[in-house]
């Protein structure tokens, strides 16, 4: 293992040890120092980022990759604002999540703590740098970041205004560090762990990133591979509300895991399905479907198999008849993806039954998919979401990066 | 793989989906159904448990593992009465840990639902069938259990026993599940996750076990690998405290993982060395040390470097002398295993640092070590203890084998 890597856990476990003895106000002193550096190195950053846009021109690489690579004042501004955002929040360090009593007078309390070093994997996103880096230290982790190769010279430069935050706070400025290399080694050396430094691994970008973490990493992982999100409109639907949700859940971002890429409708209210195909493809999204959504306007494609399974991250949507709501869940449980799915029902007892035996992360009622977000969950900000079963599950903000312990107090029990 | 053990896991899933549904009222039935099963065949479950263990005389085994494999009437009843305690325990699916109203008026609750499938994989200890297979039916999960195979057909006949309660209980026999191959292939394949099947994998058994299980699985895993427990006695401890904790943490049960293994004492107190060692060594027990604690007594043994990072799980102690607290706190960070340690000590401000500071999973002031176990914490019974820092940390009972989902109802939200 490259020594230099090596160093950058060794140095983020000590960081960690500190970091998860500061004061809130240390911490958010910190994190308001770093928004001042950010805006005092805007220039400078910016800068940078035309350098690393320019060179992603040079290789030809996707315009919705130049985008998310690319700063300009907002964005450069919105970075500040987000890192004075996660200031506001509550410390979720200290918590006492539950507390009780023995019979024989033993207290015991379980006390929210961080998580210790984590490692953030992401492609060129600048923004991700400063989000990860101040979330991470709210929690009180220390994070060691990996931005993709494209984005190297910007990232170095928020980073080091996040140092400079850290500093100014009297806070180890090793809790928040770049790995430095570009090569693609260090993405598996983080993966194993950096010789049991890391406790953590959130991916934050596309399938195939997520997939090689997912497949490769020797430590827990927050993640999710992908959102394939379903609406199911029961019989006992209203009709505009049904129109509205699933022109929203599919249509309002279409390149976010939370958005819907599967709408279900109860062949017991077969009148729905026309009107709600016209609202999609009024909106100039693609419908593909079963026979009876094909039979109920012309415009529709044929759906194959794939298309059940397939996250589109873009204006299509697929489509098709079920037979209530347990074919609903039946069909959810078999193509999705345990990210979010909602139902459009008046019948309680339908909505509750929808809620409780669908296995998905995130289940609504009367609402939208997009709703699957940390910011709409009133986290405050979220550093991903994750569909795995352990520890976190749905939006991973400041609270899911901690973990906890029992704090026993005695006066001197010995067990009988 | 396999197609035997391929379609257990098959057979567990679809087993899962009921279970997660099946009511308090049911799963209760079943597991009081279970004890009646096992006590009626108590005399069948002994003859097989008899072959066993001649088996293993034959092979010449330890006597330690030929003990835990031994089945008596006394320890059948005990299985049977441990499913009748876990009937008694409240539900832990259902349960809404969190609920808020967001300012839309979306109402979003979080509540506890089963992890799905879990892999016990232990030794030839026969009562942890009963156990692992009833903990996991009231958490509403499927078990997969591979026993040690010189247990085998005693755990064949208990199985058998609780797979007739569970259809007592109207609920799939097939949520309890043994691996019938007594190959260790069967561990391999379960490790790798049965292709997607199990969610968890629990062992239970030695640090060797334990080790090849966290080295080899491809999903996660509640464990520890092994119990390096501490007490620290402060200088403003209560003496007569501190050698009643000493005592108890050490020699109560001396095979349990939260028995202690090292003593850490004060220099500012250094009058309380001599005494705590005389308690030791009055009961039995072996000290090895530093300078001062062989200085204190001609019958502590030298320690090594590496008795400080020895589980003995047996009546020897390492013992030490450290400059106060801050200095107790960093031999246990080097050394320890973020399980339990123990601060004895009169002065609260003390008592809080040694708390908030330490980095394990059970910390404790002025109470023995050997309060490790989740009866002790009033969880009822546990299935082990775990040290990782994901999900469940310190004892792991019937809510620790549960994840949660987040419910959200509103009435029409979309997304702006």
């Amino acid at each position: 293992m490259n020594d230099v890597t090596l160093n950058i856990g060794k140095q983020a476990r000590t960081a960690a040890r500190t970091l998860a003895l500061a004061s809130t106000s240390q911490k958010n002193a910190a994190l308001k120092a770093m928004a001042k550096h950010i805006r005092a190195q805007a220039a400078a950053i910016q800068s940078a980022n035309d350098m690393d846009v320019a060179g992603a021109i040079t290789k030809d690489l996707k315009s919705s990759f130049i985008d998310r690579l690319t700063l300009n004042a907002v964005r450069i501004e919105a970075m500040a604002q987000g890192l004075e955002d996660i200031a506001a929040l509550d410390d979720p360090v200290g918590r006492v999540q539950e507390k009780w009593k023995r019979p024989n007078g033993m207290e015991i309390s379980r006390v929210s703590v961080p998580i210790g070093v984590i490692g953030i994997i992401y492609e060129s996103r600048p923004n991700v740098t400063a989000d990860a880096g101040g979330l991470c230290l709210k929690s009180g982790n220390a994070a060691i970041l990996r931005g993709g190769s494209d984005g190297f010279a910007t990232s170095q430069l928020i980073v080091a205004a996040l140092q400079q935050g850290l500093a100014d706070g009297d806070l180890d400025p090793n809790s928040i560090q770049m790995v430095q290399t570009t090569s693609r080694d260090a993405v598996g050396e983080m993966l194993s762990g950096l010789n049991g430094t890391i406790d953590l691994i959130i991916p934050r970008g596309g399938k195939s990133l997520v997939a090689r973490v997912n497949e490769n990493a020797r430590v827990p992982v927050f993640s999710h591979l992908e959102g394939i999100c379903h609406v199911y409109v029961d019989k006992a639907a209203d009709l505009e509300m049904a129109k509205s949700i699933v022109l929203n859940s599919k249509m309002r971002r279409t390149g976010v895991c939370g958005s819907a890429e599967t709408i279900l409708i109860d062949r017991a209210k077969i009148s729905n399905l026309a009107p709600i195909i016209s609202t999609l493809i009024n909106a100039g999204c693609e419908v593909r479907g079963d026979k009876e959504t094909m039979a109920a306007n012309p415009a529709v494609k044929p759906a194959s198999e794939e298309d059940w399974s397939t996250e589109y991250l873009d204006s299509i949507v697929s489509m098709r008849v079920v037979d209530g709501v347990d074919a609903a869940i039946a069909h959810i449980t078999k193509y999705g993806s345990q990210h979010t799915d909602s139902i459009v029902t008046e019948d309680q007892a339908t909505a509750e039954h929808f809620l409780n035996d669908l296995d998905s992360a995130i289940v609504l009622h009367n609402a939208s998919t997009q709703f699957a977000d940390g910011g709409e969950f009133g986290f405050g900000a979220e550093i991903g979401i994750a569909t795995g079963k352990m520890h976190a599950r749905g939006p991973v903000g400041v609270n899911q990066l901690t973990t906890f312990k029992y704090q026993i107090r005695g006066n001197g029990q010995i067990r009988p």
